[in-house]
């Protein structure tokens, strides 16, 4: 497989979408964005996700050439309508006015409609904490998850995203989980790959346990902590898509083909600005970092993320030998 | 067992913490609290929680007499000293000033340190739902969830609630939920009543898997959803106490015995007002709860606790024989 550095990789997936009908900031804004999931070791939303991307730049699914609307309807909300362009650009456009705005006010809701993918939840969050913010992200999908009880998805896989900064030099502590027991993008890659699935990952479109990816795929995810875990689902589907004003899972068109309308998703975030409630707080959140590592057989969330980052950035990233050639094709053929 | 309609439970609550050293105006603020999750089958935040509450006022480790200090010190952020005071009328008093500021700034965070119990989460939400708005709300208590892979507990159970109102008649939509597999509480009972509790609830103090409720209350509870869900508990420390300037699960004492100092646990609330983002929330809310119940085998979140509370209101709530006669004693004999 070749083996390109993290810069190369920008460039590539750039050049990939400036082809497919897309501005070069909005082909900046995505390509950050998927190589630094590459980089994390998050190789189900990184470059892999490039050519469905590119085919929805093509088809019109996805708006290249949108510039996000920023607005500030209250002091301390942010809205933002993506305009059926991708969800990194606008979601970055909303962060970067949240974080003028929580200085004055101790903390902001961005509401992003009309969105696309937002990629690894933690992307996002982890920018706002790099700034000593703490920020919280709810983001939905098309549906791969069912409610408790039922046999039919109608929410996504919901990420929930938490990032704060710590009283440490390095990279924020960084918590970004999905509600289904596994990312819809393992799935998706295995299914791609012809591989077979854990048990307990997904049931069929029947509602039978499978091991079949591309059964899973067709069928619902089982959500992390049972019944629990779809009543988060639930919450995250109501603050990321009713409140944003955006579509439900169910309602949502796929985000890996080049057909039907736009997904127009949703993502709502909240950025504190801990220094509002007192001194210390990264100092504190230390402690308990501290407190956590002393335990054997520990590690923080996020700790191989930024293990895999340190070797990506000293050695680049390994791309499947497929997926490459596409690229260099969509690119024009340039290396 | 006796049965009590719930104005008897709200006096007779109130009369045991006033003759416990605590105004009436605080008497007043946790019977109410108590006497709700009574209505709501929630036994385990119910008046089972008075006798040590009452125990812990006498002995200072609670004061009764305090009065929550609600600061403003941004526009969209609240702060609350419960100066070592029930966590209650502190949370109530944060929440009243954050449902005043919320209309003029689209979102506001309130803090609440120096705490105690908050009880049955889903409470304090349900009230800001009950107004239009949507509430999330991240509290600690004393530890008893380890960190994925260790043997010590540093987390509380640290429940999540979120609620929203709904666009049909009657109760908002409420959800609840401790990210220990169960709550303490239901522990805390069966150890009380000398029962048993089911295998994957809790481990013991040397780390090995128990159903002695006993030994499970001197080990470390499971988290729902295993590595995530300690990853969450860890997101619910940083904001409940890292961010309100209280202490961590482990730094905390008990709830249920009258020594030691103060717990000084923290609650951090988001409350948010959907108008703020456009028209339609509520209804918008109702379409996705009326697509998760045409599917057979589902029920929505928190719809048991509605049952339990219809009914509570009807034909009272039955109290257990001991805790009682231990009430009645405590309040002076009055019945």
């Amino acid at each position: 497989m070749p083996i390109l550095n993290l810069d190369e990789m920008r460039g590539l997936a750039e050049r990939v979408l400036v082809a497919a009908k897309t501005s070069p900031e909005n082909a900046a804004s995505v390509a950050q964005a998927l190589v630094a999931a590459d980089a994390d070791g998050l190789a189900s939303h990184g470059l892999s996700r490039l050519p469905a991307f590119a085919d929805q730049a093509v088809s019109g699914k996805v708006d290249g050439f949108a510039v996000p609307e920023v607005t500030r309807p209250k002091p301390a909300a942010v809205r933002v309508d993506a305009r059926s362009g991708f969800g990194f650009p606008a979601i970055a456009a909303g962060l970067a006015e949240a974080q003028k705005a929580v200085r004055e006010t101790g903390v902001v809701a961005v509401a992003v409609g009309r969105s696309h993918q937002s990629g690894a939840a933690g992307f996002h969050v982890e920018r706002m904490a790099e700034k000593g913010l703490v920020a919280l992200s709810f983001n939905n999908s098309p549906a791969g998850l069912g409610p408790w009880g039922g046999n039919r998805a109608l929410y996504g896989t919901n990420p929930i995203a938490f990032a704060c900064p710590r009283g440490s030099p390095g990279a924020p502590l960084v918590i970004d989980l999905s509600l289904s027991k596994v990312a819809r993008g393992k799935i998706k890659l295995a299914a791609d790959q012809g591989e077979p699935i854990p048990a307990g990952w997904a049931v069929d479109k029947d509602g039978n346990p499978t091991t079949d990816a591309k059964a899973a795929m067709a069928g619902t995810m089982l959500p992390m902590g049972d019944a629990k875990g779809a009543a988060l689902a639930l919450a995250v589907e109501i603050l990321s898509a009713a409140l944003t004003g955006s579509n439900f899972g169910f309602e949502a068109s796929s985000f890996f083909t080049a057909e039907g309308p736009p997904p127009h998703v949703g993502q709502f975030f909240l950025v504190i600005d801990p220094a509002t409630f007192g001194d210390g707080f990264a100092e504190r959140v230390e402690g308990l970092l501290q407190a956590i590592l002393v335990q054997p057989g520990t590690r923080l969330p996020g700790q191989r993320r930024l293990e895999n980052r340190e070797r990506a950035q000293a050695q680049g990233v390994e791309i499947p030998d497929t997926l490459y050639q596409d690229l260099i094709r969509r690119a024009g053929g340039q290396a």
